[in-house]
């Protein structure tokens, strides 16, 4: 297992752990001066300083990035499929301008959730078939681009609204039905805070191996929980097992960037360097 | 498949559905009134009344019972199990008084939150390895009692205060491991609130069978879900593919009552008639 104590060099920021704070440009210069390696940004952050100006940025001040966020929502009603193809392809194309090193899925529930104006549905199975038709789809087209998918299993509580997959489990039956001679480029990206509580997470974690371990991000997760979406906590601070996390998927092979990403409401109402100081402390200490 | 829509005679209420509009001898009247069949108690209401009043009220209301609710919260620092093991027998021997068919589980999450006093602990696998011992300790007393216990796994949002079992297929494990020959006595409380997101559902149903289903309990999942605990919906009022969920379990050869177990600030402020016939409604026409 990697030692972290002593510096912060495989440290990366999902930006919407500063969305209330800065823009991306913002963002990307005080990860900068924090010495921060890398940063993992979202779509819309990246339209809001236009994708040129941010990938520009990222290149200017030296960074890495250790994903992008995000692809997805694939349950649609029929005549939307196109939309959502079109969308993702888009995705696509602007992580490979960024440099991503993969695209982060968030594959979408229910049609009425995943692409609103869909029709209403309470058939999990059949959104599950299309988000497995549309991984398989833009795999196609990812491959021509080079650029690797990493399907994030989403924690049980957002089956219905955000994401269908919702175990590493099933999130590597996609990938193996989908590749099934590991020929590459479709893998998972690993959030403690969705998979934590799995009794089948480190069994899971060693059979995905490092080939399908795209990326790993970390939080925690705090009791009570006030609010479903924005109520995060900070690494040290909830009821994960996070050393015991990291040891496992670090065994599994992953030698990448661990990248914190946490919604939260309290952290988005203070100052960003504080929060970015607090980042690398817990990196450091917890992680 | 059961049909449902000329009658309630497999309807249950579960008392929680309406603790705050009255006390349990008003509601055993209530539901007694309505023609429902049976209700589902738990321990702080019954206590609130007299364990032997309840006991009267509900022979006099000629009501069935569809379960008792709960036992449980095994997880605990050493100091504290003797404590664990009593609070638990204590319940069993209420539910036999009451003359329930089982005893409901929810087994504890981590020490702190299970039985608070305990030390922190982020050690999820070792609440798992108490639960099984606490379970199986009881397992012994219950059987003495003829009386059946039922896990009833939660959701994985609940991991780490409530229960630490979060699937249908964890908590079949524990019964296969603990009841190994299938003499009886043990087998699960299936709520559908927990278990709807599983993609294993299905299976998992077929393969707990008529001998391990002690319980089925229906409500929603309502998108949003504004309170973690306490925003559940009234069936049909989410995404929850009831009668799909009701086949199954039915085919596996569950034919016992159907309980409805609400936990909502919503439902909670309606008049408990009001609440009584929108269940009855819905009993018949969506579950």
């Amino acid at each position: 297992m990697r030692e972290f104590s002593g510096d912060h060099r495989f440290l990366s920021i999902n930006t919407a752990t500063l969305r209330k704070q800065a823009d991306l440009v913002g963002i990307i210069d005080a990860c900068a001066r924090a010495e921060i390696p890398a940063i993992s940004p979202w779509r819309d952050q990246v339209a809001a300083v236009g994708l040129d100006r941010a990938a520009r940025a990222v290149k200017d001040a030296g960074l890495a990035l250790s994903g992008y966020c995000r692809g997805g929502m694939f349950s649609a009603d029929p005549e939307r499929l196109a939309e959502a193809r079109d969308d993702n392809r888009r995705a696509l194309d602007e992580a490979v301008t960024l440099g991503a090193p993969c695209l982060v899925l968030v594959v979408g529930g229910l049609p009425q959730f995943s692409r609103p104006g869909s029709r209403p549905s309470r058939d999990i199975a059949a959104a599950r078939a299309m988000v497995e038709d549309g991984i398989g789809a833009l795999l196609d087209y990812a491959r021509g681009a080079q650029m690797p998918l990493a399907i994030e299993p989403l924690h049980p509580v957002y089956a219905a609204d955000r994401a269908c997959v919702n175990t590493l489990a099933h999130a590597l039956d996609l990938c193996d039905r989908l590749d099934p001679d590991r020929r590459g480029g479709l893998g998972i990206a690993l959030d403690v805070y969705h998979v934590w509580w799995d009794p089948e997470l480190s069994a899971q974690i060693a059979r995905a191996g490092a080939d399908r371990l795209l990326a790993y991000h970390v939080c925690d997760w705090l009791v009570p929980t006030r609010d479903l979406l924005n109520d995060r906590g900070m690494m040290g601070d909830g009821v994960i097992a996070l050393r015991q996390i990291r040891s496992e998927v670090e065994a599994a092979g992953y030698q990448g960037f661990v990248e914190v990403e946490i919604f939260s409401e309290d952290w988005w109402g203070q100052p960003m360097n504080q929060v970015l100081e607090t980042c690398i402390a817990r990196y450091r200490s917890v992680v």
